[in-house]
């Protein structure tokens, strides 16, 4: 067939060829070497749940799994079996075939003792997992030895199943098993400071994967992966919504597009809560008032409880940031934050749905340190809060520093259950570009002593509530979800968001096992390429403290946006938005005194903890200008004097910064091309963006401290103002 | 090995069994289904480049490519290489070897006669096809049958490459080829809606793709595959940035950034653009004004010019928005947009840059019909731009409606090249979830006749420079691209990305013919599903004009968002942003009198047209209430009187969406579960929205009709207040 096409003549004085090719040389040999490598591309969309085929590991492969036996009589039930299913089929390269019975050597059972007979002599073994608990225990069933996975609920099989894919994964062995696991705290969940027009505040991964507008008629098959992964890590609720709320997410629109997410999450044990705006009741209501001893405002606030249980019946409950930072709040009315908080429980109470108050408050009157003012607001209301409310307690007082000593109401309201809030989204630590593996600096507070009922009250006890004996309990992790195709813009953020999942579940777990889990699913399971990734992320946390923060500053970044160092910025509506407010540098020391001869706030500590913070000779250094104003030539325990201990931490940052990269350059190779090539780049940005860290926060500082670099520092390539002049108005996940 | 977990009773008085299971059943079996389907689940990312194994596909199998000859000496050779063995290799299974000769039939020859000597031969064959023209011939060489894809210049015979795959791809023989083709039009570009913040402006497929915050530390990859499909079909050059331009883009920082981009998309003949803000001078040049006839200004411009092609030598050009909707403009310094325009074109002129002058303009003091304005302030310039300077016409007079008469200014201005303007991201064609193929609309407008040189004298012909004799030719699409993995938010709409390349480069193609390429292209060449899929596309143009704006209706959108129907918008800050300035509605009739007796605007086209637009009885009956102001009982062509039409066109729109979901419903099978799923959801979206434009419409229309619904039509099931009360402040893609 001949086909003949008009043709016509681009003549082209504008086109010249001599530029056309240039250049893209690099771009197109980077392509082809990524052609030679074994592995195959992985864009990191599957999360730690890729189940690559056991065979293509480096290590011992487990005897295959022969035969499933799974009931899918429930959502719940299926959804176990689905993933069982597919992850076998992965890891084993075909997926088992689905049994009524044993039959032979090596089959898996999974469920309850009322889903599955042959799991019903395992009952009494049952005792003691609760609803979310299970046991995977080698057994032998009809003169066959088969594995077990059993729970007293669907829930707990789900999660028994992901814990038995786990093993597998990561080369665990699993002919001998004998393990139970419950939670160690009851509401797991993740709140999502997501927009209705879907941008994320302090997102740094695309934009909210909640389509708001197009739910509920498209339901992305993204909120099944969404709950998919949620579960596998045990968490078990989530907050769609920004904590600065918009009241119309409570309007019957939008509670139809929620209770379309919460269809899809219910099979996977996971429940909606949302944000509720304090005024609403005037905005979307009618009222005049959102005072909450209002009897209208009161009926209101049961009506719409109501109308979303209708919609919802396994509804969560409501989160509420109320007074802070301009939110609306009971003190608008005079009343106190139990009097907002019991309105919604009150509300919430019929449903068994639970108030979660955040701590998170400072008034823009109240001239104390802002550090101070949580404990000052909520410790006189303890014993009044209703029963189903948890306050909600950042891990720090100020707000997610790079590293904040534990805040001080943990341990100082015995009669209120405090759940922790930590942020995911690293807000204030380099965004998703910066490696930075935030199990550690979790793992740091919640081993924290408190000393609230002696030696050993650990932050972690207050939060799983055996300290004080409260039964609800809960944690909150901000999230680094988007819609970017590896869910949180970089793939070692995966690892955040992995690590707080496994946290919340075990608040008493390392952070380094849990690093190890994450690698070996996510990379590979080769201890070559194991151990050094670990050690990389194990150390990441302090070295983007030395580069940004260290010796305990804090609250030093680029104003609203919080990219990069802005240790000058002053002046704007509130003194504790600037950094100066903060760092207190003057030409005789820095630091912010909250010893008893400043703002005092550690006496809001117990007493223990308050003498060691207050004591400039046994505060850790971590904390010390968190603490203390201390003058420059203050003598370290290096034995440095303060200026120089600064820039040599600095400066540590940086070369630590050099050291990942040059770990991660090592292990090209050993990971697929793609994902190596991302963190390679984001590595390069990290170390760019560590040395202007250091070079602008020296280059500020020394017009203080007034001394010379000591030996071998580099002095700041540029002047203090080429850093002062630098504007990044579209930085990502600003607060609009 | 055994382990055993600390355990922890979470007994649950608030988590509650029953509802836990309830209602996702219906999911998970859904998902179940997928299971079965044959078909591999794919999300569109691939495009219509997926490259699938032929001989999986119904029809014959061309004989295999045995061996290819391509050099790969530059980076447009490479990528050539590089896209052939891919294509191959997808497409037959594996990819062919390299060869430097032809040692067997069957070989596959790719370059240029100097890059490649057994091509030589053909260089005569070369002559008319220009630098992007390209012959794909069946030839004997050595002795063997061998195909060659031949060009005068690298970058023809990428595009020679992409039409050689197109041809397997489709399932046309290859066995006996002589094509011949070259561009119509010289500059085929796309403009990005784009703002630094990474917001698109009517955007509809999720953030900008441009992640401008990380370049140019991170090069997505994404970046590449965009090139290589704008190159695919023909593209070469984009507009990085929105026409509401930020002058920040023009700073060093930013430049830097543009200028990476520009690295990756070279290799595919691709040039970058940016949208000029006017006042740039003033808001980052530090000057006092943006007079274009102030030397300081002109010098300004020149400088930046060459700083942008010190870092791009072959930058392509500016874009600007000048006087438009807010935007500066020469205007404000009482300067005419030639003026405006030309001060741009001399700093571009010694580097071959362009200046792209948009003329969609009017102005909030003319009290004049907004049609008309763009004709008027234009016109009179005729003559007066520089060489290098294009007027970038949008298709219609008044702004991408669903249907417009073509704009008066082609054939308007004979000195001046004009572009055409299209909007392929779908702002008033129901966003990315109305099936709406734009193949049909826009080759309407480009074989509309503007008589402008008597009979014949088409847009088409303006637009490539053949009616008016002018070598520098142009046309632009508002690009649907976004973050979403699907790059057009749906997959239809990849089919208007599409047809607007091939449109670009060919103004005379057949919308029809393109459709069918695309669907063999991106889902299947099964004929059985190519026919009713094809005739669907085809046919969903005018549905879409039919539930929302019939018979000439235009502008009756919601405010600002432009979502769902508003007729009964009005007040605000302009008239012309209303729909009560567009419909006219009264007790009398409806519609707007542009005749002799209205506004006059028909006296804008050349006198045949004139003629038959302001005449009642011969002007089409699409565009009826576009040009005139007709009683409600004026007799229809139909024989119905005006409203009973009208009605019987709102229902017929809505019939057809019926018709396209029973349709896509029947092609189950025949494309993968995933994407059958998502097409068939965004269609009851759609028969949902068509109906609310109908029953909206109607509700509101028949408060001025005053009649009753012809027999058989249902009236709407709201009283016009529920209609208007409706708001969706979170709607996508605002202008912000």
């Amino acid at each position: 067939m001949h086909r003949t096409y008009a043709s016509r003549i681009a003549t082209s004085a504008l086109h010249r060829t001599a530029w056309w090719q240039r250049g893209a040389l690099a771009a197109l040999l980077a392509l082809a070497a990524a052609w030679a490598t074994p592995l195959a591309a992985e864009d990191g969309h599957a999360l730690w749940l890729r189940y690559p085929p056991l065979a293509e590991q480096a290590q011992g492969t487990p005897a295959p799994v022969t035969g499933l036996v799974a009931a899918a009589g429930t959502p719940t039930q299926a959804a176990t079996r689905q993933e069982l299913l597919r992850g076998l089929g992965g890891l084993q390269g075909t997926a088992p075939p689905l049994a009524d019975a044993v039959g032979r050597p090596g089959a898996l059972l999974v469920g309850t003792p009322d889903s599955t007979p042959a799991l019903a002599q395992l009952r009494p073994a049952l005792e003691g997992l609760g609803r979310e608990g299970y046991l995977i225990r080698s057994v032998e069933i009809d003169g066959h030895a088969a594995t077990a996975i059993v729970a007293n609920d669907d829930i707990g099989a789900l999660y028994g199943a992901f814990h038995y894919l786990r093993l597998l994964q990561t080369g665990e062995p699993v002919d001998a098993l004998d393990l139970r696991s419950a939670p160690e705290v009851r509401l797991r969940v993740l709140n999502h400071w997501d927009n209705l027009d879907r941008h994320v505040e302090r997102g740094y991964a695309g934009q909210s994967i909640w389509d708001w507008h197009r739910l509920p008629g498209w339901v992305d098959p993204r909120y099944t992966d969404y709950a998919r992964a949620n579960a596998s890590i045990g968490i078990n609720g989530t907050v769609l919504n920004n904590v600065n709320a918009n009241a119309m997410v409570l309007t019957p629109m939008y509670l139809e597009k929620v209770a379309a997410l919460a269809e899809v999450f219910r099979p996977w044990g996971i429940r909606v809560y949302l944000s509720a705006r304090f005024s609403a009741p005037v905005e979307i209501g009618g009222l005049e008032t959102a005072d909450p001893l209002d009897p209208a405002v009161r009926r209101w606030w049961r009506a719409k409880a109501d109308e979303i249980y209708a919609r919802i019946p396994d509804f969560g409950g409501f989160l509420v940031k109320a007074n802070s930072e301009g939110q609306p709040g009971p003190q608008d009315y005079g009343r106190s934050h139990a009097d907002g908080a019991n309105m919604l429980a009150e509300a919430l109470a019929p449903h068994d749905g639970i108030a979660m108050w955040r701590a998170f408050v400072y008034s823009d009157e109240e001239p104390d340190d802002r550090a101070k003012q949580a404990y000052t607001e909520f410790v006189p209301h303890d014993g009044e809060f209703a029963d189903n409310v948890l306050v909600q307690v950042k891990n720090g007082a100020i707000d997610f520093q790079p590293r904040e000593p534990f805040h001080p109401l943990f341990g100082a309201m015995p009669q209120t259950p405090l759940m922790m809030e930590f942020q995911v989204t690293k807000e204030y630590l380099g965004f998703a570009t910066h490696l930075v593996y935030l199990g550690p600096m979790w793992e740091e507070v919640l081993r924290a002593d408190t000393h609230a009922e002696g030696e050993g009250s650990t932050v972690a006890k207050v939060i799983d509530g055996s300290l004080h004996g409260h039964a609800l309990t809960g944690i909150a992790g901000v999230a680094n979800i988007g819609t970017d195709r590896n869910w949180s813009g970089s793939h070692f953020d995966q690892a955040n968001w992995y690590a707080y999942g496994r946290l919340a579940w075990d608040p008493h777990a390392s952070a380094r096992d849990i690093a190890g889990e994450w690698v070996r699913m996510t990379f590979s399971r080769d201890p070559d390429f194991v151990g050094p990734v670990v050690d990389m992320m194990m150390d990441s946390h302090q070295a983007a403290v030395d580069y940004m923060t260290p010796l305990g500053l804090h609250h030093l970044m680029g104003r609203g946006h919080h990219y990069g160092p802005g240790p000058w910025v002053e002046g704007g509506p509130r003194a504790d938005w600037t950094s100066v407010y903060f760092h207190r540098a003057t030409r005789d020391g820095i630091g912010f005194d909250r010893t008893a001869s400043g703002s005092d706030a550690v006496s809001q500590y117990a007493p223990p903890v308050a003498r060691e913070f207050g004591d400039l000779a046994r505060v850790p250094e971590d904390f010390l200008l968190w603490f203390h104003h201390v003058p420059w030539d203050h003598p370290a325990r290096s034995g440095r004097p303060l200026w120089d201990e600064l820039v040599h931490r600095y400066d540590r940052g940086v070369a630590a910064v050099r050291e990942m990269r040059a770990t991660w350059a090592g292990l090209a190779g050993q990971v697929d091309a793609e994902r190596h090539a991302q963190v390679a780049a984001f590595l390069a940005i990290q170390a760019q963006e560590a040395q202007w860290w250091r070079d602008a926060s020296i280059a500020y500082f020394q017009t203080f401290a007034q001394r010379p670099l000591p030996e071998g520092h580099a002095p700041p390539p540029q002047p203090l103002e080429h850093y002062q002049g630098q504007e990044f108005p579209h930085a990502p996940g600003d607060g609009r």
